[in-house]
């Protein structure tokens, strides 16, 4: 079930950068990393940073393959991807709760200090788009106003509150992700964003 | 007194960090992780490329919080920071002593090539700039017109040229200190910068 | 021989490196850091990913030379380097099949699967690149246009179905650089690069 959850996520960032890609006009090769980049680039940058090397997807090629078919569905339905919106919507924001989990729990393996974890796991979500962006020659847009990250913050302050109050594990879990997912949706919904700190 | 200054230089960087991305409109969470790469980007590539991992901050939290508290005070008061403008100066400056002599310590507890210590002091003190300012979208400022690197190297030749004639550690720590520091006061008192090395 | 040519092209993509910041106006610290990353950068990250640390250039100092010679050359002969625009683009393809070569070994010897060895040879010859350009601002060349990474991959495929029907070494070595340098040639001849993909 987590697995299934984990390859939907890393499909729908590959099928999300594959298309910020495309709409910058890249070639095949380019659309193809920015793809790689978007699903792994995060959880690539917490392995680095906590010395997990070789880096996650160097050993499980599932990651691989994986965006592989979501950047050939990208590239040969690119012109009617839009009609899937709301289920590629769907599955980045169930890929932004599993991939925080991922992060919480590397970093908890690694012995590290809560407020480390709930940073790799903010990262482990969020940073494949950071440079995604960078690579696009763009300032990345969670920094501008996507309210993306903050919800990781939540969601990582949550799982280390229930987990001193001992809930067990699968319920941690869940309800870590539900509440991610719960935030992210009713962000769009309702428009949520952070506003520009201006200095005038 | 060597802790201290290190802090005093994490503060330095962050405060400077977060008016740079304030300056760009960025968000909140944007602001943070600008603040927070100027401050520890430089040391956490050095540890990344020496295979020092986890990095740094994650292991001494010191340096988070002092970020947290140099954030926020730069974001209540932003628009009061010019009258602050010397002092900030002044610990930027002594960051740029300091963060140079980590560099180099850490690259000789490594066990490496003088050459290579002195660009790992470099980095350390100089790349959370570079790394600020390609979040930023702009090319890096060091690359462009500053004098910042060429000081920390010459800081760095300084420092083993006096330990070949067996200088004691306090005092090359304390010589080359002031050397960076005198001559980047020097730098910006008599406008110091490399010209750019054109084509045409 | 085989390290005469790995020489070779680390100084010509230093070359090309420095003629992109120059270009660029940078000053001479810039143009250097620009020529380092674009020489030793994709094999830097590729031996961040793979965590063989610390990486390549800080334990053996001749890259770091030859770098520093080449640098210095396309310094003082910036105003006349475009008549050896074709010596200039000789060893930068030498370079390219050489560091393909490199990152495929390196990959084979931390017992990678054939793919992620695949990856690692076009990262180590194409990378570099990419860095540059990210620091010059600009949306990687690689990603747009140039059959540069293409020309890689597929030499790396060459490499590992020769390698399946027991192509001694020296031949099997020989032969994937021929061919990746063949393409090149071919491809800068007859201009083949990749169309981008559009979605209108």
């Amino acid at each position: 079930m987590y697995e299934l959850l984990d390859i939907l996520g890393t499909m729908a960032f590959a099928v999300s950068g594959a298309l910020t890609a495309m709409n910058k006009k890249l070639d095949p090769f380019g659309v193809f990393i920015i793809a790689f980049v978007t699903s792994v680039g995060g959880g690539t940058l917490r392995d680095i940073l906590i010395g997990r090397t070789p880096v996650g997807w160097m050993l499980n090629l599932n990651y691989v393959y994986v965006i592989i078919l979501g950047y050939f569905l990208a590239v040969v339905f690119r012109k009617k991807l839009d009609r899937f919106r709301t289920s590629m919507f769907l599955f980045d924001t169930i890929g932004l709760g599993v991939f925080t989990l991922i992060g919480l729990e590397k970093g908890m393996e690694t012995s590290l200090h809560p407020v480390i974890c709930i940073a790799l796991g903010t990262m482990t979500a969020c940073f494949g788009g950071v440079i995604r962006d960078i690579l696009c020659n763009e300032i990345p847009v969670i920094f501008r106003k996507e309210i993306y990250a903050t919800i990781c913050i939540v969601g990582g302050i949550f799982f280390f509150a229930m987990k001193g109050l001992n809930v067990p594990k699968d319920i941690l879990y869940l309800l870590t992700s539900v509440l991610i997912i719960g935030i992210r949706l009713m962000a769009v919904i309702f428009h949520w964003s952070l506003p520009a700190l201006e200095r005038k």
